[in-house]
């Protein structure tokens, strides 16, 4: 039995969420909490990595297991012995055509800016600008380069085992939204290479505050290699907030 | 010279305020910086203390200390080499007879309750009541019971050695506020017993679920007894929003 999984988790005490021998990350959490449920090793399997320090709201994973009681049951026990600031959020069986990561074709990520100053129950969640004011219109203006399909090796911090020869991706939204004293910028993708959510963030705000033009954007992307006027936005402002997938794959099985 | 400090801190991940042998608390971390600042030991005076894991958006302190030079060059110092979760806000030279404490006519609380599934994001602020939805309307009618000056040893979780002989405190405002799924406690007051406003918290919650009534929060509060029926609300919904201070007393000096 396939089962598909929704976490929303706060990044600010893990490792990220990729097992790691340090221990720590949401994954390691999450599968010693099946372990124990099962009574046996189980694998989760999630849409993507985050990175630590990074947020989400809804991160999918799946495993197979058998389960002969209610779902609810299974979620119940997978919020139970858990730190608070990891959330099982919903638990469904689906059939085995899904896949949390190859099923996906859509992501969103919002990335969040504090412009002044960010009080400490704020900084866990946003970039902590200062003083510096970006042009927002000039953000979103920018932003309309980066729309569509294009290879976006430029604004990957590095290219990851996994993406080579795989860095074409769709950027199918790139909003940026000001709201008071807080800019977000929203992000819906068909996949993204390392860092190039945080990548894309720090350039738009850097065209903001006139560090950077829209040309010179455009420029960096035709180019297709990272240079040091790109940099990453810091972990603690990203939030993985949807994972969009294939209906026919999450579909649920014998119903 | 005197220099009065307001501050603000996340106290997820810190021991309380107060000093303590463990260390990890928001006075040891200030007072090393102080004491890297000034090249000697410096203690500090705040309004009160706040227990591990209550946060603070103007929490204020005192020290004495010579400074020549200008007063955001401390601010800076301050604020440079201390976790990203304590705050240091505004600091300003005052005439010697203010106090932290005792020059403190009104401190500003507010206690946040979320109703439903709390995000890992609200979980650090907010207790999380799950399912039970109280009657606000039944809360803050039963508030009024509370208001103006009164004993309030009931609603201490146990009297403290500098709390004896003075448990009578007058509440100004218990106001109870809903905002979609946050219920918010404000009280002002000239001052609180031990995990006072947690008690009162948690003792007008039960009066919305229908656990309590008006009628024993005014039989508790006339018994000065703490019983079982009572508990203390928990940290992590507790915020010290502000200290209201005698205007004599915070007057600057030499000005």
């Amino acid at each position: 039995m396939r089962w598909k999984c929704t976490c929303a988790y706060d990044g600010t005490d893990f490792n990220g969420w990729q097992s790691q021998p340090l221990g720590n990350t949401v994954q390691d959490i999450l599968e010693a909490r099946l372990a124990y449920i099962f009574k046996k090793p189980v694998r989760i399997h999630a849409s993507g990595r985050t990175d630590a320090g990074v947020h989400a709201r809804g991160q999918v994973f799946h495993f197979d297991a058998e389960w002969n009681h209610a779902p609810v049951d299974m979620l119940r026990g997978m919020r139970s012995n858990v730190p608070r600031t990891i959330q099982v959020i919903d638990i469904r069986q689906v059939s085995e055509l899904f896949h949390a990561r190859f099923s996906a074709v859509k992501k969103r990520y919002i990335y969040q800016i504090h412009l002044g100053q960010a009080s400490p129950f704020d900084l866990r969640y946003f970039w902590s600008v200062g003083s510096r004011v970006p042009d927002v219109q000039k953000m979103q203006d920018a932003a309309t380069v980066l729309l569509g399909k294009h290879d976006f090796s430029a604004f990957a911090a590095k290219i990851a085992t996994e993406d080579q020869g795989d860095t074409v991706k769709t950027l199918y939204r790139l909003d940026v939204v000001q709201r008071g004293k807080k800019v977000l910028i929203i992000t819906e993708g068909s996949g993204y290479l390392y860092k190039m959510v945080r990548s894309l963030a720090a350039a738009l705000f850097h065209v903001g505050i006139g560090k950077l033009t829209k040309a010179d954007i455009a420029y960096f992307l035709e180019s297709r290699v990272r240079t040091q006027a790109i940099e990453s936005a810091p972990a603690e402002g990203l939030i993985l907030d949807k994972v969009f997938y294939n209906p026919n794959h999450t579909r649920l099985k014998n119903v």
